[in-house]
């Protein structure tokens, strides 16, 4: 992973050139900066798809866009032809193209997308808490899979910044919410919020959690560990016809007690992405100040520092979210 | 297993009974007894859960039972305090108590249940026919998990007598059924009914459903094998955001590919037993003639033979479902 001197994109018709301000690192870049999905990237992307920024310049049929528009880009690219989309599931079209993976993204100064994936930030929200409405519309989507209604109980396996994001949103709904996490620092920053945080090697999750529920288990769990152990908490700690939300990546098949999911009628949801509504929900939910930023923005690196900062998440230790400073106008 | 002379239970305050006519033999009852679940039984036990009959005597206070009503049972006891039963999922309370295996069941001449598990039926509907009405609740039960509606492709993994009954209960909704079964007499059976029936041996069952539906995948699938291979075709199966309901017993955890189910965004649904719409439903199926007793019944013995029966049953082998003529009006 280098900085290199690149000739800026120029908008095409239906394209739309931003200034990127800000730009979130992801477990999915680092993913890719340790080559383990060559077979998407090529061996030279610029890559990186949470962000905000402002509009500089437009190609023809984008003249909405007025420049200085503050805006963020929900990085999917759909076929519109494919069956699932016909359904009307576009965000997991089976030729979905991720912005920022499968084609250039926002690890760069001047970045030229379509105008359909870009959409326009309230003037009242700051472009350094934007870059965090990507992950905010995962969670927004995962809780909405979940179904999280007021008074769930609610259970988050892995509490990395999506599974605290999923805490938050799930909060916000009127849920009682437990984060089980095994980094003493990150479970120290999900306390810092007021959301209960355990750490697994405490004690048997499915146990506390029957004992704070009366014996009856979560309403709902999110696997965002993608870990066995944590699936295995998720699936142990529900009540019957209760809900689990698979977020987290499983690299290899996993074991799961299905005489428990036929037994208790329970119930297993894949959760991928994000929709518009959810894009939409994200932008309002960091806006109203909803969403803990200064918690969950760890550091803010200049973008000449970005290859380091990969290096340092790559190795672990006390951090949530990392974002890159891509304009250089407030280094910390 | 015996046939021995028992004194017959009088019915006491709040109770039926029944003169048993028929009783079907269910894959549990064989579990029952090779002794996998004496710890439930015990080792003595009058067994059976799938049945027809007629009043005989009533107890008090249960008075609104005209003796030679035509009746079934369902045979669920559930406490109605435990938070499940409060959430409205009574079928599957936290202490059932499943009559026919925690207490007697419907394998003796003269049966006395508590009236609120017995169910009158209509004149019209033969007590042949009618032992068949458990086994269909469950496949009602499952269709409804599954929300299979009109037009969906389903895939019915396991074609016994549970599996046929789900295809012919979804094809009765006017969904596209495949069923897939490694017995060649249960797919000869089955093909009688018009429903297309796969030997898994023959070629992979997930390019097959793909190749059948322009490359989308089962809408709904139904694991019913209880085994890995039938599971993992149940995953594969699917098109995004396809639902897998999970209805039979695998006695070990299974390998489930869950990064599938995340980027397919699938849906995995537990279901056990029925509720009383189930049953409801499935007396007017039976009664309606949907369902085709004749191809289901394999042999009907009178019940001094069914202790052979079991072993037959046991030992595999040309036959779907069996009925037991307890009354011996009708040996086969």
């Amino acid at each position: 992973m280098e900085v290199v001197d690149l000739e800026a994109t120029r908008p095409g018709p239906g394209e739309v050139q931003i200034a990127v301000a800000f730009a979130g690192i992801c477990g999915t870049d680092l993913h890719i900066a340790h080559g383990a999905m060559d077979a998407r990237t090529g061996d030279r992307r610029v890559i990186g798809h949470e962000m905000s920024g402002t509009v500089v310049s437009v190609g023809e049929g984008a003249e909405q866009w007025t420049p200085g528009t503050p805006v963020t880009v929900m990085p999917l690219l759909w076929c519109g032809e494919c069956s699932t989309c016909k359904a009307g599931n576009q965000h997991i079209c089976e030729r979905l193209v991720f912005v920022g993976i499968d084609s250039p993204g926002a690890l760069q100064e001047l970045w030229t997308v379509p105008q359909e994936i870009v959409i326009a930030l309230p003037s009242s929200l700051s472009l350094r808490d934007a870059a965090l409405v990507e992950p905010v519309a995962v969670a927004h989507h995962d809780v909405e899979r979940g179904r999280v209604a007021s008074g769930d109980f609610v259970v988050v396996v892995g509490g990395g910044p999506v599974g605290l994001l999923i805490a938050v949103v799930a909060s916000s709904r009127g849920a009682t919410v437990v984060v089980v996490e095994l980094d003493d620092f990150r479970r120290r920053v999900i306390e810092s919020l007021g959301i209960e945080c355990l750490d697994p090697r405490e004690g048997d999750i499915a146990a506390i959690v029957a004992e704070q529920t009366g014996g009856a288990g979560a309403d709902v769990t999110f696997e965002v560990s993608g870990s066995q152990p944590g699936l295995t908490t998720a699936v142990d700690a529900l009540r019957p016809r209760g809900r689990l939300v698979a977020v987290g990546i499983h690299p290899q098949p996993r074991e799961i007690d299905v005489k428990r999911i036929f037994w208790k009628e329970l119930e297993i949801y894949g959760a991928r992405v994000y929709e518009r509504s959810d894009y939409e929900a994200a932008i309002n939910l960091v806006d109203s100040g909803a969403i803990p930023a200064d918690a969950i923005i760890s550091s803010i690196v200049p973008l000449a520092d970005a290859p380091d900062a990969f290096s340092a998440l790559a190795a672990g230790g006390a951090v949530m979210k990392v974002l890159v400073d891509v304009a250089g106008g407030s280094a910390s």
